[in-house]
């Protein structure tokens, strides 16, 4: 070949394989979307269709991906989650990463105008950044995504409040941020409902809770499954026959990738779908 | 706070800091892009709108990412280079890699109906995934762009052949494959020659030579440089003065960055161009 | 400082901690041994003394290095496992195995006389590599042990043939190697047994299981520790009380360190010494 | 194999082969050497038997492994450094690091007693750690080397100041300490002299420069060699005719492998002793 004097530099390409055994959580976040959000006249403290948006693109990636098992989204972070014993791509991190972070843009910028009919793109566009972690066991991964959703939390009850004292209470950013320093829950909730007569529990699921993707099977009752359990027996490399891994497979195509704003820090979560830790497909739930 | 006693998961981000003084490459890849084609009826061996489209998308990295020094682009892939002092995202390969894929694809996805405005997109969308390489030396840097020119000719000329087989020659694929099974370049040129009256090298620059995207400065006499020698040097963190990198930068965002279609493999192109291994701006030429 | 001009070269260092909450595996073995031990005319198939003299040095770094929680060891290889839970230098992967290995051969050089005493040392000397490995769960680490014993045992079978056939049988290595090419255990056995009077069975255990060393405290009723499952539910740091981990050090400084040549492939050895998994020191011994 | 379910934890080992055309250096240091200097009553501020100790060692480490090209060691501390045309071990960081180490610490239990014949060792033994960097240009390697022997001389001066204050000036550590703080290197000399009458340029040069340890050929003119460019050049693997690697391989194993005291940080040692960097073997000198 013409070109095999040069083609020693491909020895520069340094192998990324992804510890086995590990749960691989790919977390993707919006590039200055601070100043983005500015440009686009996000709502304040929360702007619905970006949300949507953000759902509607991470329920396409999990829908395209089926090797994701959950994915877990607030606000412009997006964390997307395959299983421990997955091997897409040899588990070759880099190539994760990208495949997740770049279908994820694709299908932000393809639905940008139907969440926003009425505020065309321009550059410079909406992009993000991503970055995988590896978690060894079931209680790490549970809480990775017990710390995201308390973060949401924390972050929504604050933005919640600050943007109160600023849209309602006339206050600007300074006065607001100095009202709230030092502040605990209890004294922000406080804020809310005796200043502006807002009951935080009343305010949308998707604000207080984030945004939970994954594929919907019927419930089990709490106790019966030990997914978890199941889940670190799964250790040793076992050799699926064929027939049983195609039948799964479509399974998993055939079940519904729902959105949903539940709690995840509690077990009973994981509980009742233990096909998202055992990675076994469930019931298909009848139709109502 | 509320989620301190999951915060420890952040300790499992495993550090991917760049080594300091390489040159860094990033090249991203179409994924599945064969299908992807044939989806949109890009026209064989080159759609010119698609190589417009990636072309486009490029430019507008190197425009967001000023970072950026030079960018190669053939077929579905394309390579962009850092500079050796390069400092961004303290070269967190991550960042580095998932910023360009992202800013990619959203630019793809978004020029898309500039270029086809026939062809709506509909899921599943185009992705790309992307890597990143370290090399230590101008002669390694020039060494891999060579070799991605030196690929595109040697894709060029087999698919120039293999299509027109087809497409004027009446063959199917199998067909074509074994026609050219064992031919070496000078071969193939003969086939296309005699058989379809093609002179390859009458071919179109943009399918011979691929693309190369930089910021265009006045070109300089051919020896009265060294650049490589000069990025050498560079080796030490040299530390700039304030005003003189805020010039530089203002240099560099006023410099017009261009799409040509040029011999990259041989110094020419490099030694009037001292300014892409320097990194210090060329002088801004003179408006026709 | 008259340096802070190179300091800069310290930045080229790279991080190398290794994934928490795994189990380090340090294993090392001796550099061109097969040449070392005909220059120092080692018995065939296994040299005692070259065995007790790895086993001394293994236990040695096992009573430097108290993070340790077992070692194995078989020919001229070692295995040194830190609990999951380890922070030793930040869990360093250089640090770790560097100094594991340099004091292993501290060890060994200077033990060398003691079960040598006829052989002095000449250069060039005996030297180890190593590397780390992390195993996420129990299983996988088990599994490594495992691997490593079951290697003892087929390579031991066959040694123990093939030099019964030279040494008692009267074949040059060819010969040997051919006489056993496409044999079974069985058929190992039977040769020693019918050709030699040799009842494998018998053979001396450190040849046959290898040699395991661990710290000892009084062996429990199986059944009644879960030691696997506590050692997973150490996934997230628990932050022990400054006296609790004093006792504990002192408990484990005071325990003896002993070698054995027991299965540790079976559930028994690990069910009756649940403090290695757990890492919590079990009752020390009475005194006999 | 009996041993083959087991085996896939071999699958859990990562690669660790650094970068190519990169300079690799190799630093080890001793662990704990305070305390072990204390025990042994090593003479303050420098034991010569200790320093020669380290250099007999680090000189048969050099004579071991031809692949090393130079070798600078001060007090508990030596480096080691591969051409960046290395391929020992495919470039595996583990294997370079712990040979190193261990063949290291070999020859340092070894050699004890001829250095310290009134002192035998007893456990704890000696060790050392090590860890590699990776350095891309020759001015990163050179400024490496710098920066090891400026560091020589910083803590040599402060080092014979400190101890002359308490040796001949009877101050206690804290009081010595005290004297120095904030001083300057002209301060120090001034101290040395006017107060304890030594002149610090007079001080030996090992204790001064530390120790250089290469393989000796003729000198050669400066300028008439540019190694540095030299070894730039040979960014591309350039293949070697086996008779010209053999006869290059006969003639390193020829030539005396040295211990020097030289100043590296300036460019005359480099210049005359191309055949460092060019990892081409000089002329032999002629005896005496």
């Amino acid at each position: 070949m013409a070109n095999s004097k040069w083609e020693y530099v491909k020895n520069f390409e340094q192998p990324d394989n992804l510890l086995p055994n590990t749960w691989i959580v790919v977390r993707l976040d919006g590039r200055g979307f601070t100043k983005f959000a500015n440009k686009y006249a996000f709502e304040k403290p929360n702007d619905r269709a970006a949300l949507d948006l953000m759902n509607e693109a991470a329920k396409l990636v999990m829908t395209d991906i089926p090797e994701l098992i959950i994915a877990y989204g607030v606000s412009d972070e997006y964390s997307f989650v395959f299983h421990k014993t997955c091997n897409l791509f040899e588990r070759r991190e880099g190539k994760l990463v990208t495949t997740i972070v770049s279908t994820f843009t694709s299908y932000y910028i393809f639905l940008w105008s139907k969440y926003f009919p009425n505020k065309p793109l321009s550059p410079p566009l909406p992009s993000f950044d991503g970055r995988a972690v590896c978690y060894p066991s079931v209680s790490n991964l549970r809480d990775y995504m017990s710390w995201r959703q308390a973060d949401c939390h924390i972050n929504n009850l604050y933005n919640t409040t600050f943007w109160a004292l600023i849209l309602q209470g006339g206050m600007d950013n300074y006065q607001a941020d100095q009202a709230l320093l030092g502040t605990v829950s209890s004294q922000k909730n406080e804020i809310l409902f005796s200043q502006f007569g807002i009951n935080y529990n009343n305010e949308p699921e998707i604000n207080k809770k984030g945004s939970v993707i994954f594929r919907d099977y019927e419930l089990v009752e709490p106790g019966s499954h030990n997914a978890a359990a199941e889940a670190e027996d799964l250790a040793e490399p076992v050799p699926q026959s064929k027939t049983q891994a195609e039948k799964e497979k479509k399974k998993r195509a055939k079940a519904k990738v729902v959105i949903e704003h539940l709690d995840i820090i509690k077990d009973d979560f994981w509980d009742r779908r233990p096909w998202i830790l055992s990675n076994k497909p469930g019931k298909t739930p009848k139709e109502g």
